[in-house]
């Protein structure tokens, strides 16, 4: 099978006309694919009208216990069954998932360091099992942002790792490539320039990118998964904004595609 | 496949200790199984801590926008995805489900004659094949009571009413038993009396028990609902205490069991 992990997060979920013209998009989609979506600042929003404040370190959420109950209720409740229904409406037979459903994504508490993170967790397992099953059947698996540990702990977990997670456990028996959509049109040149989008990066590219300090600060991380998920068998890796996703299906520039060696587009 | 669907509510949900229990009891329930929860207490709690105030008629919640967001987030984040965290715990493969999630129920909002109730869902088709290979995979269905229409509106949807129509559903190809838990010891002579259980129902003996008024009041659309789900093919109906459910798997008197005709133990 040929499977899109595509993930969204806040700049997204936060816009409700943006969501639906996302939805549209990913219902139209081509192939298999997997939806996973963040949430954070509508968590943090609604965490604040119940008093609880969101304690952040280094852009890190620290997730105490109304935390967690809160990001269960915003993540799980409102925000997956919402988009699960809203992929109904559009002919998407979709299935709103944590990772404790079918036990999908199995996760440890990360353990305290310098931090204490709370109910956060790193992922230890994907159940591909379940997952090819569910893709078989034509039912497109929703994820948000919640794991849990087998022993009854839900944990908080990053969107991005599940997307990454999920992507290279589905590639050890699949073509599976990755999209991430955030708040810019691909990898710039030049970050006050969307039009500026470097096309396609390898790791020849990156390297040189990084010597001249074209890609720095925060695109570093972003980059570095990107090419880790491709050593661990991902066909390629898009990032872009949500509303050019459909283009890249098209062959058209729309964001920025990284991939090992050679220029394949889906 | 025998098949037993079984309805726990706020009695349960509401106390911790109560529940942990009962999922004991539930990860050892024999055969195939389901578990639809309510949860009404605590989305009302929960609304209240909002500001949101729960608007009742008729001891029917009326379901405006803020309300439906927020049974949202309890019911199918909050209770469904603890409940399905638990039951991995205790070694049961359950997937966490509204009737959005793989379109398993599709309802149409509640039309409006005296009362408006707002997005409440009358319930009009169960997914039985999508439900029939969880069950057959081992995968445990833990629905919360919502469904949605399939014009991306999500309704907050009667509990009992979700079991039935599972039950009721799955009837046509399966043996299918329904379990109600509720806050007696079943169905009693003498309502103050735990003891006074009634421990087989059939519809001669329910004429008579009508006849006579030991049946009255809150327990006549009970027992309508029983005989109603077994005219559509369910095998039994049991109603009893959540902490005696297993008992009735061994033979032994734990609630009223509600039949046709014969008595015939799971």
């Amino acid at each position: 099978m040929k499977i899109s992990v595509i993930k969204i997060g806040g700049n997204v979920i936060d816009h409700p006309e943006k969501l639906e013209e996302f939805l549209d998009q990913f219902a139209k989609f081509p192939g298999k694919k997997i939806l996973v979506h963040g949430g954070g600042v509508m968590a943090s929003k609604f965490g604040e009208s119940l008093g609880v404040m969101p304690e952040m370190v280094d852009g890190r959420r620290i997730t105490d216990q109304d935390t967690l109950d809160i990001v269960t209720m915003v993540y799980a409740g409102l925000i997956n069954k919402n988009i699960v229904a809203k992929l109904q409406a559009r002919g998407v037979n979709s299935m709103g998932m944590t990772g404790a459903d079918g036990n999908a994504i199995q996760s440890e508490k990360r353990p305290v360091k310098e931090i204490d993170y709370g109910f956060v967790g790193d992922i230890k397992e994907v159940n591909s099992h379940l997952l090819s099953y569910l893709l078989q059947e034509d039912i497109v698996p929703v994820f948000c942002a919640i794991t849990h540990d087998k022993t009854g702990q839900l944990l908080n977990t990053n969107a991005d790792s599940i997307a990454s997670a999920i992507a290279t456990n589905l590639a050890k028996k699949h073509q599976v490539n990755l999209y991430y959509c955030f708040n810019k049109s691909g990898v710039l040149v030049d970050e006050r320039n969307e039009n500026s989008i470097i096309p396609l990066i390898n790791e020849d590219i990156y390297a040189e990118l990084r010597k001249e300090n074209v890609i720095h600060s925060g695109m570093i991380p972003k980059l570095d998964n990107a090419f880790e998920a491709l050593q661990k068998g991902v066909h390629h890796v898009w990032i872009g904004k949500a509303e050019n996703l459909i283009l890249s299906t098209k062959g058209k520039l729309s964001g920025t595609i990284i991939e090992k060696h050679r220029y394949d587009l889906y």
